[in-house]
């Protein structure tokens, strides 16, 4: 981390400054030119306040070399996460698929899609038992009892299941949920994600809505300071001027972008990031070519009962499709 | 809300889909033509899940013509929302200033920056004991304690206080908080909106990093839905794709969108806005000239150590000059 | 197109519109109901100005139901365009390979690098003769200088080339050039648009920096509506909050989204998409995998001069290399 | 500016950079510490490419200091530009309105709006001949014959008058007009921004779509680096991901960042920033309180024919009305 100082800053308060760098444990590196003084901050700047450091009355400009994350950076840790979740395993050389309803409606809905997704090479159920709605009018989940109905399509076909929490005082309900999702409207929630980071539970972070990769990272961050590694990092596609066609637009290149900064594995949405189902397919291959460690898609069941489906999820017919054809393109 | 069919809609279609229409308790307005038929949702169409009728097989488009919130619509409320808060009132004639630290730091330094914005003509106290930070390494607030250094800058001047909640599981400590700020980062953080509606605390909303005004206005909505209707809305800046010198886009015309769109009072945040206290002053100014019902701005006392205080705080004496030249305006 | 008029509109003021409308050859499917009038537009309503429409004061709310393109449009034109250029083909199953460096700079550089991308699978030479710069101080291309040295390469290696045109006043240095591009900031250059339909020259129109897909598909209208049916469309990436790791956000659901709408071939340049070198791999492999008609991609071959060459060129080995994985996608 | 050397730099490496800058015409300063090698270059670094430096191998970042632009810098010139435009000024204390139809469509209608707003206080008179116009189907403009009747209604009122140039081989038509506009999509067409600067006519430079400020001042220095200082700098609202409600984001900060930034007078178009009649007075009010040294507002006349009216356009009676509060705000 490198501070510019302002011209004109006389050496008592460059004494002042440095004295205080060096009280949060860091070295100092100081620079005095004819021009400019640059002062070079040495150590672990991750807990340095960048906005704090930029208010000060002598600061012209900071910049940051190394990133403000620490436990997430692959610096510091060169492997690929693997997280184990149920008897399967996301990140390395696995390639995870998590598939399903968007909302569980009902335990036969559940049990039916679960088995069909399996037979189509699905390693992990997903279904959502809580639902962010952005009206207060509209459906908002079965809660508990749609998490006891996935639990059931667990136990006929052995997939470990997916499913968004909304709420730290909601995680007795998820004991035995494989995998928590923390949606992208939850995932500046500090509150929530430090309480994960104190239970030792599997995470899908869900990247927000227009978050940056930096402050996507930072949220890892939060849940990994408590205690608990075991993250899995979701683009989900993000907000931009442009929604006529598709409903986001999903960054894929965020992929190879994770994969240098961080260790943790890296899913593609490909679902909510387009909100078609004609879009599922394309993006799906695209995000297993540029090298996602797995997809999270919908799909649903119910050809009688077509009012209840989003428009961006697949028949069982076309996601086994898409597993074929994604199959082929992971080689 | 008018639904167009696709071309080769049958007859048995179109009857399933309006008996479902008429089962919500709406009317249907049918117009079947030579080329295109469409379907007239008449009613309280908030109910009504766009998302789903959008995904039905047969329809080609969809088209709200009224809000989907309810509550906050100024249509059905016409007069001016003042919500009491203490022993002072936003929205309506009065011009609310809530002034104060960003981060409470100790008792004294936020009794005299009471003293002082008071002075300067401040109608409410505002100051961060719950900090949300986008590293979990920055400083989080003094929390519980925080609060109580406001209550007791509360009572040596008369100021009625306001500050930030992050999670329903604090609302014990905010029983003596004249008003609740939810922030830009819990803007649809569902469940927390939802606690909120229980109370009848007055709650002013952030407007969310890059939330429409319609999603801003829904998640008020959730509030009110709960049986709360003491909302008050801050415009704090948009996110966008130039933040070289502005941390953020003051949307000022969402002022007067919002007058129209909903009854209830809007102020305007220009410190976290642009994240500059030089720009506080001229963008102060202009929401007061395009009908904001108050101010939301950041003041610190602290020359000595201004080590903790933010790029974007006023010292009195700014604060006190930015408050005669929004008099002026005021008129 | 429809038109759902304002309660209490009277007769008089109906008929005037539909009169209207139906001075501009369209036909008029009126529905009159108890709560809101409809008009329906039937025809070729892409001549129909929807700010016009919008802005009578009878008019609540207007939405288009076909697109307001023609000559682009699918519908009309079912089969994929082809668009031959020189001894080679985009559009269709062939797939396109243009590469080559950013700016031109030496007649030597230029002709070394096409022996090495045709080498490699490359089917076109790119490389800029006319550069659009931010900053009139930056290196603005060797203009007239740079074409003779890219046609120069063409003779040596028989690969057709392709650059950039920044005003209609210089199509006469064009008159040997294969492919004509239209850069990101010119998009809505309407002039050079319209000159460019005058000619007979296939066109390759790049996408805004922030255009959404329906104006750059009613800027290659405006090509189109000329008479000039030789068009390319190459997505390169579009501006969003986040440009700290990559310079844009490259929206490849855009291919899938424009193979749907229009029958125009679609690339994709993965090079000023993303600004890395270390990311053209990945993102030409997703491209290749979502459907792209083919690549820009760029390519330097300067090792001992690296001053002048760009964080986002790839070396012809690196480009090499780049091609086999391709080919293994396209299968 | 600053460039951070990366670990490992040798000094054979460091030498060849350092004689590359010094080259440049600049001095070197070099730093080298014992974590990291860091090297200020001191002089006039505006003509520095750094993308071209970035580019380096040995180069870790680079960090401007000093802005880019030079003849547009206030650091250099730091009084207010004031600039003549006919028998009016913009900048510095004057604070200009310039008003009329969005186009002309008759010498009537234009003299007619040309008094009326004469008559209200506006300083110039503003109408479209050539029609940047997203659809090729849409009405371009009267073109030559819409300069001759503001021409003829400049004649009448004495109105200075303000149009857009498209395109730099229609100069010749533009003698006579007084103040030359380049609209959002052409701010970045750098032909024309070059020939515009070997003229010594105004220009009003509008912000483009999705500008950066720093973008916008660059093009109005590669105006300035041909001779021509005679630029007035217009906001007319961002591209943003909300469009429901308002066309673009009115970016109201940028008038006081460019008032700090540069010396060239800075203006507002609440028109075309909002799109609505109804927040034409609000915003323009904002304007005047943050600053603004004027205003450009869409007036028509045409009540039989309001056809052909903007939406966004007010009758000279609203016109005048914001006049008379737009005076209270300045004082």
């Amino acid at each position: 981390m490198i501070a510019v100082l302002k011209n004109g800053t006389n050496d008592t308060q460059i004494k002042k400054l440095t004295d205080w760098i060096e009280s949060l444990g860091l070295q100092v590196h100081l620079s005095k030119g004819e021009y400019q003084t640059i002062v070079g901050l040495v150590g672990d700047t991750s807990r340095v306040d960048e906005d704090l450091l930029i208010s000060l009355d002598i600061v012209e400009t900071v910049k940051r070399i190394s990133e403000p994350f620490k436990s997430a950076n692959r610096k510091f840790h060169p492997d690929d996460t693997v997280v184990k979740v149920g008897n399967t395993s996301v990140g390395g050389d696995a390639f995870a698929v998590m598939a399903g309803p968007c909302s569980v409606e009902s335990c036969e809905q559940v049990v039916e899609i679960a088995k069909a997704v399996k037979a189509a090479g699905a390693t992990l159920l997903r279904g959502g038992a809580f639902k962010p709605r952005t009206s207060p009018y509209d459906f908002q989940g079965l809660k508990a009892e749609g998490i006891e109905f996935l639990l059931e399509a667990k136990q006929q076909t052995g997939l470990p299941i997916v499913t968004e929490i909304m709420d730290a005082s909601h995680l007795p309900m998820f004991e035995e949920v494989d995998l928590i999702q923390v949606g992208a409207r939850n995932m500046q929630n500090f509150e929530l994600l430090k309480e994960l980071g104190k239970t030792n539970k599997p995470i899908l972070l869900k990247r927000g809505l227009s978050a940056t990769i930096k402050e996507w990272l930072m949220s890892a961050e939060y849940i990994m300071a408590g205690g608990n590694e075991n993250i899995i990092l979701c683009e989900r596609g993000i907000r931009s001027y442009d929604s006529q066609y598709t409903r986001n637009v999903l960054d894929l290149a965020a992929v190879p972008v994770l994969h240098e900064l961080t260790h943790l594995p890296v899913i593609v949405d490909p679902s909510h990031a387009t909100g078609a189902s004609r879009l599922v397919k394309p993006m799906a291959l695209a995000a297993a070519a540029c090298g996602a460690n797995g997809l999270m898609i919908e799909v649903h069941n119910d050809p009688k009962k077509a009012l209840c489906d989003g428009p961006q999820s697949l028949t069982p017919e076309q996601f086994s499709d898409v597993m074929s054809s994604v199959k082929k393109i992971l080689g």
